[in-house]
């Protein structure tokens, strides 16, 4: 990995000419072309040309290129890396950036990423359960803090608003806080152990990044951003700002009207995994395989892996249950975040019931080896598999 | 237009199963499914749920769903806006969202918008010219400056930096505006009016919005701003702050990563047009379709007039040279900022000819007749036509 440029894999259709799209972007995403008037400036423009470094056929008649752009272009965060690697180009006709590199300094990392959550939750070697408030919107804060006293006792580690909860006059952000803060510190003296409650951020740039400060001083210990409808400039200000001291849950809303297509935006494992990595977030939500929403395994372990790599805790969503642990565990080991909407709050006995299925399901899983209901005894786990089935 | 509900177009394409789509919309884009355990919050929760307003089918086989979701589900602002209609579906497979009808108060409104910017510049009853930094990297803040008086003192209306150009240690964005600012008081002795230079923002939210209010302290009389690389709530939090009383240019980059394709993402229309205008934009820059991007006429239109309908400058870009003022005299009458590049800076005779040549071009146009070369008299106009044609 370079430390002094950025690098992108475009795929280009077949049909386009790829060589050709690629030189418009080396050239038109940076200086761009100059006439005898800068002559005298030509070392220094070149400078910030970036370079075609490869053009590749692929089999189906695609093309992948590769272009290195100087690290000097850039203002050292996601939006002008943006702009440069796919500003004004995104309009221009089909192609898809499917990888970027970037220096490993580049950016920001987490505050407190895959360590500093185990840390705060005090639980190593097992992956972390998750629950989701249900339903998403129409609760007040009591009725929050009362699901809240039900999965908490079940000694559940970090629950989370919907993320389409935004700051309501029916149920305030702040007012969800203080309901849940008591329950949330009821429960530790129970269970030993914090459990993170991750507060939905929302409002404009400015809003937003005071309502976080205000939360966290009012108590709250893990924060939920939408990313993408919010924009990484507000993640990586949240990240960067020493008063929010607590872990940030980065949220995929929107990633793919970005990524679905198979020939414009970005790859999921860029817009997810490197760009979340890079941004700052300590957790990332994104789509599991085990779930029905169309994301192939390959995708899931390229953004797990470009999260890990940055010590980002993994947070594989929809289609968790407990009779997926198997399979989570031998497609991640313990490092990973379980989370589960309907899979804890729908369980036949109610959500704690849900929480402890889980907790039984971690003890029971041999890593690849489905559950056989047979061999369950009575109780929670083997209630969640009656309902949602093994793997 | 309903004052308590947002509605949402869908398209789905052939062999997708639309009314199952879009109520699966309906009800997992707001409060979800809920148990016996809530029944007592049934009324509360159904209030939430968004309903399926018809489903229509289109001659190639595809769908056209609409929504309408309740208004109380969102903040007022653009983040929960899109998390809502399209956060997590967007991740479920090929839907494109193709328009979006807001309450007219949803949002913000421009503090200046066309009229605000025609005011400042003292311009009534003709399109505006704007130009380009160019070389887009690579300039000191002295070389931004010299350029800049060739062209201010030909009469140049606005300037903007490249997109492309972020607080770069080698030109610093303070340092750029110190340089340009006494050339812009010089220009406005000579000509009578004051240029507007969109000085272009970069850097995390807090950064950006601190540089903003600085810049503006400073001098800065526009700014320039790549809404969807930094983020609508960026944006959202520049146009509401009282400090920033200049015009703000939204730019267009990323956008085709969003709205490229054809059966994924969302609309040019919704993104540049009626987000940007609830957004608190003053001006939007977007493809125009007379040059070589692949944009449609229609979708142009579309942008141009949910722009206007809330007070905002159109800004078509790309392609604009002086031979086409013709057909943007059709197309956009007066009220409209003419953005050249190339069709300022490369100019033959320099690029405050290039700035001459589209005065000219404004007084001798005929909306819809093209000019013919023999017609025109020795000097910039003509020279530009000989360039780059007319249309």
């Amino acid at each position: 990995m370079s430390t002094t440029a950025v690098e992108v894999s475009y795929r280009f259709p077949p049909g386009v000419d790829a060589r050709r799209q690629a030189q418009a972007i080396a050239v038109g995403q940076t200086a761009g072309s100059w006439d005898e008037r800068f002559r005298h400036r030509e070392a220094q423009l070149r400078g910030y040309l970036a370079e075609v470094v490869a053009v590749e056929a692929l089999p189906d008649g695609a093309h992948l290129a590769r272009v290195r752009f100087p690290l000097a272009n850039v203002a050292g965060e996601i939006g002008s890396l943006l702009t440069m690697i796919f500003g004004k180009y995104s309009l221009a006709g089909p192609a898809k950036v499917v990888d970027l590199r970037l220096p490993a300094d580049y950016g920001l990392r987490p505050k407190l990423g895959l360590r500093g959550i185990r840390e705060r939750l005090g639980v190593q070697g097992r992956p972390l359960v998750m629950a989701i408030f249900k339903p998403a919107l129409g609760l007040s804060a009591q009725d929050h803090a009362e699901i809240l006293r039900e999965v908490a006792f079940a000694g559940l580690d970090v629950i989370k608003d919907d993320e389409i909860l935004p700051d309501l006059p029916e149920a305030p952000t702040l007012e969800r806080l203080r309901a849940c803060r008591p329950v949330i510190e009821e429960a530790a003296r129970a269970t030993g152990k914090e459990l993170l409650y991750a507060v939905n951020l929302s409002g404009r740039a400015d809003q937003l990044l005071a309502q976080a400060r205000r939360l966290v001083a009012e108590g709250a210990n893990a924060l939920l951003l939408n990313v993408l409808p919010y924009g990484y400039a507000v993640l990586e200000a949240l990240a960067a700002d020493p008063q929010i001291d607590v872990p940030i849950f980065a949220h995929p809303a929107l990633a793919g009207a970005l990524c679905g297509a198979p020939d414009y935006g970005l790859d999921y494992g860029v817009v997810l995994g490197t760009l979340m990595a890079h941004a700052g977030a300590d957790a990332v939500l994104y789509p599991a395989h085990y779930g029905s929403l169309p994301f192939a395994a390959a995708t899931e372990a390229q953004i797990r892996d470009r999260l890990r790599a940055r010590g980002v805790f993994p947070v594989p969503s929809a289609g968790i249950h407990p009779g997926v642990v198997p399979r989570v565990l031998a497609d991640y080991g313990p490092d990973v975040v379980l989370n589960a909407g309907a899979g804890v709050m729908d369980h036949p006995q109610g959500p704690a019931a849900g929480v402890r299925a889980f907790f039984e399901a971690l003890e029971r899983a041999v890593p690849g080896e489905p559950f056989r209901l047979e061999e369950l005894p009575a109780g929670p786990l083997r209630a969640a598999v009656e309902r949602w089935g093994g793997f």
